[in-house]
């Protein structure tokens, strides 16, 4: 994309209204804008990221066996109140009238739907397992919003559901959503810590938060400092079987890591004193078991081996796909601006021409945007007439990982410069080279 | 996708709710199931679907230079006063109230949303041209919804919104969107002709409406014969030239072609009888140039070459996403069922497994499978225990345009069977060359 003609209204200013440093930065950087009280438009780069981050989700969800479909956004009161949540759930759901007086409501959650639907198709276990999933717009109508898109009332969430014959098939669910989680966080850069949480309105007492540190973080944590030593990497994974995703599951999950919610201090007090943390997290997911609870409620059963109706075991899963930028962003930036991990990056890398209307830079800036294009990849080329350190500053902002910097008196000498958004290190070195290097980064054959 | 682990919820019967075939077709299928009135949840195979248009639709604006984002689904009532709409907008409109009383509406449409924020982040001529979309989720409180996907309440749309200096340059811009548009449905393996309209609720005297012919449709449109051996096909078009632009439009709309709305027979009696036709069409998307009319009533102007403020010139521009299914499947069936497109069909190609358990047979679907996915294709191997009548039905009806069969009779001479869902043609070939064949047809190199 040429900068040019692109929409990027970056602002110079902090708008006095973000209290938090995700929220500054995602204003100033052009990628949100206000629509009404914790309801945003996402503006291009915005959108970007929130698409990358979706992407990111979906493969992961596919990979693990789950299955992409979509449920609305409104849903009738009436499957709300056969599961009784639609007296319970109180004022955070958004209540609607429609033109012929019927009640419904902006889905906060999907588990009656989605109930609906399987009840519905689903009769023999046969059929099972079964794990559902949509990314869609929610709301919740929160008294206060704040924090930008972190507790926003319109959001973006993925949330999946499994339908199991057995506890035990639909704890292997569970683990396999652990799994996958612990992947689509990573792939974003993030490092998203899974601890022992509550239940809340989803009901469920076998549940775990997946929380990023950070000190704007929502929640207090506590947990065994070794915890952050784990990485899932690149490992194979055959998610049919029980026993890998159950390894997975107890290498994750052994040591001591609460929210302050499930918090037991005596046992805290069992780590050896150097390994306890006590931190604020941000909840970027969360996994549940909750047995019976709506199949009961809401009569999905399915016909057994043995020929009898048996209610049929769920589980509900979500990632706040939105929250997320917040989360990134509050995980990694600095005081210029935001420092994209290259998983989620808008744009793959920047080209500043220092002296845009000089024929050889201008050149120079048009061939290396369309080797990165022709790579597959997306650069973002400044190709307007604003001073280099106007071109800098704005790069800074918005984050992306990587710049190419190209002007007349580098290319006299052959060379532009490359420079990393993490660490400030540039190289000089031939276009064809920083080329290589940008493809090696994101593993693309030159 | 395998069957055996895919949601795919066939319906023997037809749902009498339904009137039209692809209402019907799209229950039957498993690719839709009503939430409550006017609600759909997308199950599996309709949300594949429904992401391929998406995606020809994304493709084809990005193509022409204009720029996603996305704007939430509820909107403050605010900026609907400001324009006037909020009154004038009816019954139709999902009017909400939040927790804190405040005036909300589910948009059905963005014109005030997209102004606001252009008039917050572009002040200079120089910042134009400008155009912006979004594909989101909208919003009518039909009193009567009907016809499945095609007259939902709940639905998907691309609206995309144009700014600009002059009247010219929007008269480009408009012409940038035919063109687009023509693209977009030809790569869906529709033909929807350019029709003049009128400009209802939206405003705007300079229109066209794209129609699908199909028995069903909801206009009774009237047209030069001539019309519908147009097409765009592959040729190359440059989204910057005017000219190019322009003749495309003059191409496409300069023979008699209207709704009912904008008719004139005496126009309409100047072509030779024989050309004359009188039909009934789908609308699947329209296009606006409305001059100032909102820049107007909302102050969204810029500061010109000359130096004084001046209201921008805008459009807006929409295609029914979620209503293509429905169009599509209108213009593309037969009474066994859907026909895909090669565009958009949910999976590239079906496998039938004549002998599940057959161990030779078995080997022979799963090197099938896995040629083709690794070509980059999606398959879909009906690998169930069915008897082979109902996997054909089943393949038949959810419409897949090319059909692999494979049993233990054909493999002793080692071949399989490669049928089109259009003609029902087969012809037996060794599995290699099948596989060749699908990978041709849908422009993979073997």
């Amino acid at each position: 994309m040429r900068l040019s003609r692109y929409f990027l209204p970056v602002l110079k200013e902090t708008p006095s209204e973000a209290q938090i440093v995700s929220h500054r930065y995602m204003l100033r950087a052009g990628m949100i804008k206000q629509a009404s009280a914790g309801i945003y438009s996402w503006l291009p780069l915005g959108y970007k990221v929130l698409k990358r981050i979706e992407q990111i989700v979906h493969d992961e969800q596919v990979r693990a066996g789950h299955i992409p479909m979509l449920m609305p956004t409104l849903q009738s009161a009436d499957l709300w109140r056969e599961s009784g949540r639609y007296d319970d759930y109180g004022q955070e759901m958004l209540r609607i009238k429609d033109r012929h007086d019927r009640d419904m409501l902006y889905g906060p959650t999907n588990e009656e739907l989605i109930t609906d639907i399987f009840r519905s198709h689903v009769s023999s276990y046969k059929d099972l397992p079964l794990t559902l999933y949509h990314i869609q717009w929610k709301f919740r109508d929160e008294i206060r919003p704040r924090f930008g898109v972190m507790r926003g009332r319109e959001f973006l969430m993925k949330d999946g559901y499994n339908f199991d014959l057995t506890k035990e098939d639909a704890l292997h669910a569970y683990n396999r959503h652990l799994v996958s989680y612990l992947r689509s966080y990573e792939r974003m850069g993030l490092q998203a810590i899974p601890m022992r949480a509550d239940g809340g309105p989803i009901g469920g007492d076998y549940t775990h938060e997946f929380l990023v540190l950070a000190e704007t973080g929502e929640s207090e944590v506590f947990y065994d400092s070794e915890i952050t030593d784990l990485k899932f990497g690149d490992r194979a994974i055959d998610y049919d079987s029980v026993e890998q995703c159950q390894a997975v599951l107890e290498e994750f999950t052994s040591r001591y890591a609460r929210t302050d919610e499930t918090h037991d201090e005596a046992l805290f007090n069992l780590i050896p004193e150097a390994r306890r943390r006590n931190a604020r997290g941000i909840e970027v997911g969360q996994i549940f078991y909750f047995g019976t609870k709506y199949s009961d409620a809401m009569n999905a059963t399915v016909q057994g081996p043995d020929g009898k109706a048996t209610p049929v075991h769920m589980g509900s899963h979500g990632i706040g796909v939105s929250r997320l930028l917040g989360a990134i962003i509050e995980a990694s930036h600095d005081d210029r601006g935001i420092i994209w991990p290259e998983g989620v990056t808008p744009f793959h890398c920047g080209i500043v021409n220092l002296k845009t209307g000089d024929a050889e830079a201008d050149a120079a800036c048009e061939a290396i945007y369309a080797a990165l294009t022709a790579l597959g990849l997306e650069p973002l080329y400044d190709d307007t007439d604003e001073r280099a350190g106007g071109k800098f500053a704005t790069m800074d902002l918005i984050g992306l990982p990587w710049r190419i910097t190209v002007g007349p008196r580098g290319l006299k000498n052959g060379i532009v410069e490359l420079t990393s958004r993490r660490t400030g290190e540039s190289v000089e070195l031939p276009p064809e080279q920083a080329i290589e290097r940008i493809a090696q980064i994101y593993g693309k054959a030159v």
